[in-house]
């Protein structure tokens, strides 16, 4: 078996799960509890606040632990856009970001919020430009993906984030949701008020994710009430699985600084090897794209039935993100790069993980040859 | 170690720990991935669904799954709110909420909403014509707890279900969370609209929670995106938590129908001995409460110093609940029911697990006796 679609998730590292389920039996309290065992839990949360906060040089009261990188992407937005909204009702996004950020931002449309999606260009990616131009007097928030989580692009963050250095009152939020571990970003440098992230993306579990929010940005909490995570994030704490993302964090740090380059190449060999079949179009542009995602067009063929004679040869992919696979829709992203319906329709993901290598290539490239020359025989009897 | 504070958050069963840790290995899958791995998934998700369903006696298509009680709390009142605001912007609501409801409610009223808080009686109970007395024209949720997280009183929920039929178009939320397994609640004779549960507070896992949602109940969801949870609640689903909180449910009605006679029981012995004690009031009624929850006073001392008083003698109990036990604040609930802020401040809770039985009520009354005569001899030297 070959797992390729890790944008979708990733196997949690054994070492991470070994942590949850020591905590999970061994620390059950209530950080907020009084008693020893209440006491135990907090610290264990300290610490894992601690150790991420280090991993992405910030301040641990930075960190604030949600259930997602969906509920971080709302947590941030729509915390913003209740807190600020007496300064504005004007956002600012493009037009291929995470259906958690866009969907976010259209119930704050029929709720009396302007949202303007910036176009992209035919690498997928927006222009500095743009974003500054489409600044207003009543802008509060400019939220943008740092790695498109269909094609892999990667977006201007520093430099847009040097732009709104110029627009202090204007929040900026990042979804990094596809980069963290792979394509490195400076918090600071790029000016980023808020950034989220997402435990299962970096072979942490399911159901643990991060907000960061810089010191001194005031948001409307998503989730009210016993005023946990510094007030902004209550609920119980899903302590083991904090804990286990904070182990997780680490070792993806690592383990994809070691393998950056050997992911790099894989990934240029792939679309080269890509581009020379017939009836495909690489869509992943060779530079500003992420290590570990390519995606391609099958022209003609339904991506659906392509992902299943795939998975006939023990290798697995995913047609667009996993979100709106099940709604067959075309490509979102695609689309914004211009590309037209049918090859909107027909995208194939590859997304990598440090365990991939260059010796997976010849049987990768070989098995979609595979598939693609079956089902084009399919559609020529149809 | 006597630990008695299970309305704070439970010990896991190993049982379902054990399902979450077989699930995260061998079904790392996302549900939304079209390929077999994806498949997996998406089964277990779905039979969790339909045995959480069964035991509730409610459609498999009503169940949501969310990231614990606080989420579901924000998930049903911001979402009934949202989407019913053209019809009315008046919510009814209790006195003695958990602050995910209460907090909930105060963050609508920042944005034109109105909510009436009622009272309740020395017990700690709201009067049925309270609450049809508090219903305007523009009402469109009434959300009431079942089973109060301080003092265990038990709120009339069938009633006002019943008086709420006459109003058809007033969503009823009930807030479960210490309720469930522990005091039944039949969802349709009731009329609830919207049900709160959250696994930590029955044995399961924490960062996994449950809201029941009427079938043809519109809400806007407080978590947008990939669309997931019949489009409700979009986000990656934590599917070993959620197959973990399904066993865990089976379990913990197992063990709570069978355990209820005997912690009533014990109950009712706590409640009596306490009341004997010089210096101790006790706060939960002996009618109307949760067999698992004893709340009292200890006039003159602060909690704070009884629960490590109690925790030196390994028995774990809290202060009020586990939420507010930080900020020190006095009971809320003990304040609507007009005790003064000396009793209010000094409020103890005990909270039962099916593992309590009566055969340790000696020991726990005297650790209680021994922890107070402590205190009071430091008291008098001061
Ligand atoms: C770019 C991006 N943002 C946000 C998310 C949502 O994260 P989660 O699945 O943790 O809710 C995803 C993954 O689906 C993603 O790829
Ligand atoms: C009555 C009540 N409602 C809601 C909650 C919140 O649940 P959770 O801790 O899962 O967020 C709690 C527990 O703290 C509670 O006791």
């Amino acid at each position: 078996m070959i797992y390729l679609d890790n944008s979708a998730t990733t196997k949690v590292f054994p070492e991470a799960l070994e942590s949850f389920t020591a905590v999970a039996t061994n620390y059950f309290g209530n950080p907020s509890s009084l008693h020893e065992l209440g006491m135990q839990a907090e610290r264990l949360l300290i610490q894992a606040r601690e150790q991420i906060a280090r991993l992405l040089h910030v301040k641990a009261t930075e960190i604030i632990f949600t259930s997602g990188g969906t509920e971080s992407n709302n947590m941030a937005i729509k915390g913003i856009a209740w807190q600020h909204r007496h300064r504005g009702r004007h956002i600012i996004t493009t037009s291929i970001e995470h259906p958690s950020v866009a969907e976010a931002c259209k119930q704050l449309e029929q709720l009396g919020f302007e949202v303007t999606y910036l176009p992209v260009d035919e690498r997928g990616i927006v222009s500095v430009e743009d974003v500054e131009k489409a600044i207003r007097e009543d802008t509060i928030l400019v939220s943008i993906m740092h790695v498109n989580n269909e094609i892999g692009s990667i977006q201007p963050i520093e430099q847009i984030g040097a732009t709104l250095k110029k627009y202090p009152k204007i929040f900026f939020h990042v979804d990094h949701v596809q980069g963290v571990t792979k394509v490195p970003l400076d918090f600071k440098k790029a000016n980023i008020d808020l950034c989220t992230m997402s435990a299962h993306k970096f072979h942490g579990l399911k159901g643990a994710g991060i907000l960061y929010v810089r010191e001194g940005v005031k948001l409307s909490p998503l989730l009210a009430g016993g005023a946990q995570e510094m007030q902004l994030r209550s609920g119980t704490e899903n302590v083991a699985g904090i804990v286990a993302m904070a182990k997780a964090l680490r070792l993806a740090f690592e383990k994809y600084e070691k393998a950056r380059q050997e992911l790099n190449e894989m990934k240029r060999l792939l679309i080269a090897e890509l581009s020379k079949i017939e009836g495909i179009q690489v869509n992943t542009p060779v530079d500003h794209s992420a290590p570990h995602i390519v995606n391609f067009s099958i022209n003609g063929l339904k991506s659906e039935v392509f992902v299943h004679e795939l998975e006939k040869q023990q290798i697995y992919v995913s047609t667009t993100s996993a979100c709106s696979s099940r709604k067959k829709a075309p490509s979102k992203t695609l689309l914004a790069m211009g590309a037209d319906q049918k090859r909107a329709e027909s995208s194939i993901r590859i997304s990598l993980s440090y365990e991939n290598h260059r010796g997976q290539l010849s049987l990768i490239i070989e098995a979609i040859k595979h598939a693609l020359k079956k089902l084009q025989e399919v559609a020529r009897e149809m």
